[in-house]
C-alpha cells in the first residue's frame, strides 16, 4: 500500500475541480460497416502502445543496458528495426509547452490538443470522440492492456470523459455508462484497479459480469477465459506491480497476447497497449526500473512483430506521450555510463527499500538484492540509513545505483522534448519524419473511416474485397515503393 | 582572450601523449574520374552538416523558442521538414557509451569508431581515410564552414590524423601537409584559427598563399574573392565570436553561401558545414547561447533548403555528433518551459558576465543586456555579484536565465542519446530510421563511388549522363516511391 500512494503521490496533475456528470454527449450517427472490412494498404486490426514517460533517452539506455560488452558494436534491439520519425507533444496553448500524460493521451487518443488534467475534453470541457471509440462505431472489436490500473490518464483518455485524471471513480463509471450506439466502448480491458471498479457505493465489476463480460483476477485465470470473449481483467487493486517485483516478467506481453486473442476477428480490432510504469520510475528518477520496465515493453514490441509477420493487414504504432525525468546516459561531467550494475537485480528499489527495514544486516540485504559485490564503504552507508523513514531509504538506494551508473535527471516531472514514432505493418508509412501527436489520431481516423467491406465467401472462406468509390485508397504502387528500405514484414 | 580560455577548458579530452610525425600513410590509390559526374538517384554535390552538442532536445527546444505564443499551434521549423530518423553515436568499446567530439567525428567522416581524442585514425592510433579524402580522390572539390577553430575534432578529423584532438598545431599541419595524389584535401576552408596557422615556428598560412590559396580575413574580405577560388578564410585567432557577440547574426549562413560559392563545379562538391558552438553552450550550461547558435544553424538549413530546391541533384545531411549538457525542457518538478526570457538578448552570458564587472549600476546593466525588466530582488541578486570572480558572474547570470526559463541540465560534458538525423536533396532517402553514425559516413563512400562520369555537351551546354554496367543504380522508380510523403522538394 505503501508503494501504491508513493506511485500515485508522484503524479503531478493539474487541480481541477470535479465536472458533475460528465459523459458523452455528442451522437455518433455513423453506422456500423458490414462484417469484415479490410482494403490493402488499409490496416484491418489497429495497435497502438504508448510508452508513458518513454523520451528518447529511454530507448538508447534501453540499447545499451541490454548490450552484450563482449562484442565490439552495441547491438541493436527492437526499438531500431521499426523507428520512423518523432512526434512533437505540446498540449493546448494554455498549459504551455510541457505537456502531461492526460493532455497527451487525449490528443494521442483524440487527435485535440487540450490541457493538462483532461481526460478526453477539450480546453472547454467539452468531450471530444478517440479513435477508440470511432472504431467501435465501425463495428470493429476494441481492447486495451496496461500495467497501470485501467482508469490511467492512458487508457482513460480512449474510452472516459472527465475534467480531471484525478477523478478516478468518475472515470471507472464512464467505462460501464459512455456507450457508441449503446454498445461498450472497449471489449477487452487489461490491467489494474479493482478498488475503482468494486466499490461499496457502485458495484461495476458486478455491472460489467452482468452485462455479458467474463471476469479475471489473475494471469492465470485470465488464460483459461474463451477466445473472443469479452474481458474485464483486473489483476490489483491500484496498478500492476512494477515488473521487477512481479512473478511474470513479461506481464505487458502476456496481457498483450491475450487481449490480441479475444479481439481478432474478421471486421479487425483496434487495441490499446501502454507500458504505463516507465513514466513511473522516471517520476521516481529509478533507473532500475526504468530499464526493466522498458524491457517488458522490448518483449511485447518483439511479440507483436511477429504478429505483424503473421498477420500483415495489421498496423502497430508505438510512441511516447512525453518524457519523464529529465533522464540522461552520463552525467556531472563523466562521460560514462554503466549499466550493468542494473542487470542481476531481483526487486524494485521501492520494495528493497521498504524490505531492508526488517533486516539486521541491511547493507548486506540490498547487496544481494542488487546482485553486486559492495565495497565495505557502501554497506556502511547503505547501514546506516536503514532506520531513516521509507523516502530515505528509497533515496539512498536510487541515488546509489545513479552513482554507479552514472545517470542523470533534472525533474520528478516531464519534460518538453520531441518523442519517437515507431512504426510497421500496414500503413506504417503515414507515421515517417516529423509529426504532432494529434496526427497520430487522425491517421487512425483516416484509417478506420477507409476500410472496407469485405464479403466472406462462405463457399471457400476466402475474403474478397469490395471496393467502394468514394473513399481515396493507398496503391499498391505507393506500398512498395515505401517498402524497400527496411524488412519485408514491416510492410503490407 | 578570457572567454576563449573558459570555452576551451571547458572541453574534456581524453588526455594522450603526442604520436610524433603522424601523417597519412595509407596510398590513396583510385584515380579520380572524368570531369562531370553525376547519375540520377545518386548525388553530384554532398553537404553535410554536423550540429555540435544538438541532442533531441535542442530542436524541440528551438521549435518553442521562436514559437509564436499568439497562436494555438507551436509553428514547425525547417528541422521538422527534414527529420528522416536518428543515429546512435557510441564510440569504440574502449570508451564506453558516451562519446566526445573526435570519435563522433571520427566516425562521421571515415565511418570507423574510435576511441575519445581520436582524429582520424583508429583504435590502433592507425590513419583512417575519410569522405574528404575520398571526394579529392574522385576529383570533387571540397570544404569545410565551420564556426570553431578549423582545426577542432569535428572539421580536423575529415582532413588530418592525430592521436588526440588537442594537439591543433600538429593539426594544423596536416591541413596543409596530408594529400590526396599531391592535392590539398581542402579546397575551401572557413572558419577561425589564425593562432594555429600563422605561427613563429611555421608559417602555414603563408604556405597555403604560396600554393596558390586566397585568404580572407574578415567576412567582408571573403565577399571581394572571385567564385571558384581556393580560399582559407580565418576569421578569428582561435574560434568565431558566439554568435551573440558576433556582428553577424548570420555567421554559418554566410560562411555556408560563400563555401558554396567557390566549390561549384562540374564533377560535383563536397561540404563540410559545422554549428560547433551548439555544444559548447551546452558545455557552458548557457540556454541563451545554445538557442541563439542554434538560430544560425536554422538559418543555414533555410538556406540549404532553398539551394536544394534550385539544385535537385544536391544531397544534404544534418546530424549531431552527442548531445551536450543534458539539457532538459523543463526542470524540478515544474512544468513549464519559457523561452521568451531569451529573445531580447543583445550579447551572449559570457560577455554580460565580463563586462558587467565594469558597470556602476551591474543589475540595470545586465536587465537592459538581456532585454527584460527585472524586480528589485532581482536586481540586487545579480548587483551582489558583480565584485566577483569572472565565473561566479557567468554563474549568476546563466543561473538566473535557467530559472527564468525553466531550463534543466545534468553535466558539463556529453550524453549518450541517439542525436536525430535530417537529410534532404538528392538521395536522402538513405539516411531514413534508425541508423548508426558510421553508416553516414558509409552511405558517403558509396554515393561518392557511385558518381557516374557525365559528358558535356558544349553544343547546348547540356549535360548528358554516361551510365556504365558495373556499378549498381537507385532506379527512378524508387526515387518516386519514396518521395510522395514529403515535399517535392526533398526528392531529386
Amino acid at each position: 500500500m505503501i508503494k501504491q500512494f508513493v506511485r500515485t503521490s508522484l503524479l503531478s496533475c493539474a487541480s481541477i475541480a470535479v465536472l458533475a456528470g460528465c459523459g458523452i454527449t455528442e451522437s455518433i450517427t455513423e453506422s456500423a460497416s458490414a462484417t469484415g472490412t479490410q482494403t490493402k494498404g488499409v490496416p484491418k486490426n489497429i495497435i497502438m502502445v504508448v510508452a508513458d514517460g518513454m523520451g528518447p533517452a529511454y530507448t538508447t539506455a534501453y540499447r545499451n543496458y541490454v548490450d552484450d560488452p563482449s562484442t565490439p558494436e552495441v547491438e541493436t534491439v527492437v526499438f531500431d528495426e521499426i523507428l520512423v520519425g518523432n512526434a512533437s507533444t505540446y498540449p493546448a496553448r494554455v498549459s504551455g509547452y510541457v505537456t502531461d500524460s492526460a493532455a497527451a493521451a487525449t490528443a494521442l487518443a483524440t487527435g485535440v490538443k487540450s490541457y493538462n488534467g483532461a481526460i478526453g475534453v477539450d480546453v472547454n470541457k467539452q468531450p471530444v470522440n478517440s479513435v477508440m471509440h470511432h472504431a467501435k462505431s465501425k463495428g470493429m472489436r476494441t481492447g486495451l492492456a496496461v500495467t497501470s490500473q485501467i482508469v490511467h490518464a492512458t487508457p482513460a483518455s480512449y474510452i472516459a470523459h472527465n475534467e480531471s485524471r484525478k477523478n478516478y471513480n468518475e472515470i471507472a463509471e464512464d467505462f460501464f455508462d459512455v456507450r457508441v450506439e449503446g454498445k461498450f466502448v472497449a471489449d477487452v480491458m487489461l490491467g489494474g484497479g479493482t478498488s475503482y471498479f468494486e466499490r461499496d457505493d457502485r458495484d461495476i465489476l458486478a455491472q460489467f459480469i452482468d452485462a455479458g463480460y467474463e471476469y479475471a483476477d489473475s494471469y492465470n485465470r485470465l488464460a483459461s477465459v474463451p477466445a473472443g470473449s469479452n474481458v474485464l481483467g483486473l489483476f490489483a487493486p491500484v496498478a500492476l506491480p512494477a515488473v521487477l517485483d512481479d512473478k511474470r516478467k513479461n506481464r505487458l506481453e502476456y496481457l498483450t497476447q491475450h487481449a490480441i486473442k479475444h479481439l481478432e476477428n474478421d471486421n479487425g480490432f483496434f487495441l490499446l497497449v501502454e507500458a504505463s510504469q516507465v513514466d513511473w520510475a522516471g517520476h521516481a528518477n529509478d533507473i532500475a526500473s526504468a530499464m526493466a520496465e522498458m524491457h517488458d515493453l522490448a518483449l511485447t514490441m518483439e511479440y507483436l512483430r511477429d504478429y505483424v509477420k503473421a498477420n500483415p493487414d495489421t498496423l502497430v504504432i508505438l510512441t511516447a506521450d512525453h518524457s519523464t525525468g529529465g533522464l540522461t546516459i552520463g552525467a556531472n561531467g563523466d562521460y560514462r555510463w554503466s549499466p550493468e550494475h542494473l542487470k542481476s537485480m531481483s526487486a524494485s528499489v521501492m520494495t528493497i527499500a521498504l524490505e531492508m527495514a526488517n533486516e539486521d544486516n541491511p547493507g548486506e540485504f540490498v547487496a544481494q538484492k542488487l546482485g553486486l559485490s559492495l565495497s565495505e564503504e557502501e554497506l556502511a552507508t547503505l547501514d546506516s540509513v536503514s532506520n531513516q523513514d521509507d523516502e530515505t531509504r528509497f533515496m539512498a538506494v536510487k541515488t546509489f545505483l545513479d552513482t554507479k551508473t552514472n545517470t542523470g535527471w533534472t525533474t520528478g516531472g516531464h519534460t518538453g522534448v520531441d518523442v519517437e514514432v515507431f512504426a510497421f505493418g500496414s500503413g506504417y508509412q503515414s507515421f515517417t519524419g516529423q509529426i504532432d501527436n494529434t496526427d497520430i489520431a487522425k491517421t487512425i481516423f483516416s484509417f478506420i473511416d477507409k476500410k472496407q467491406p469485405v464479403i466472406i465467401d462462405s463457399d471457400s472462406n476466402k475474403v474478397s474485397e469490395k471496393v467502394s468509390t468514394n473513399i481515396e485508397l493507398t496503391s499498391d504502387e505507393d506500398d512498395d515503393g515505401l517498402c524497400d528500405f527496411k524488412e519485408d514484414w514491416r510492410c503490407n
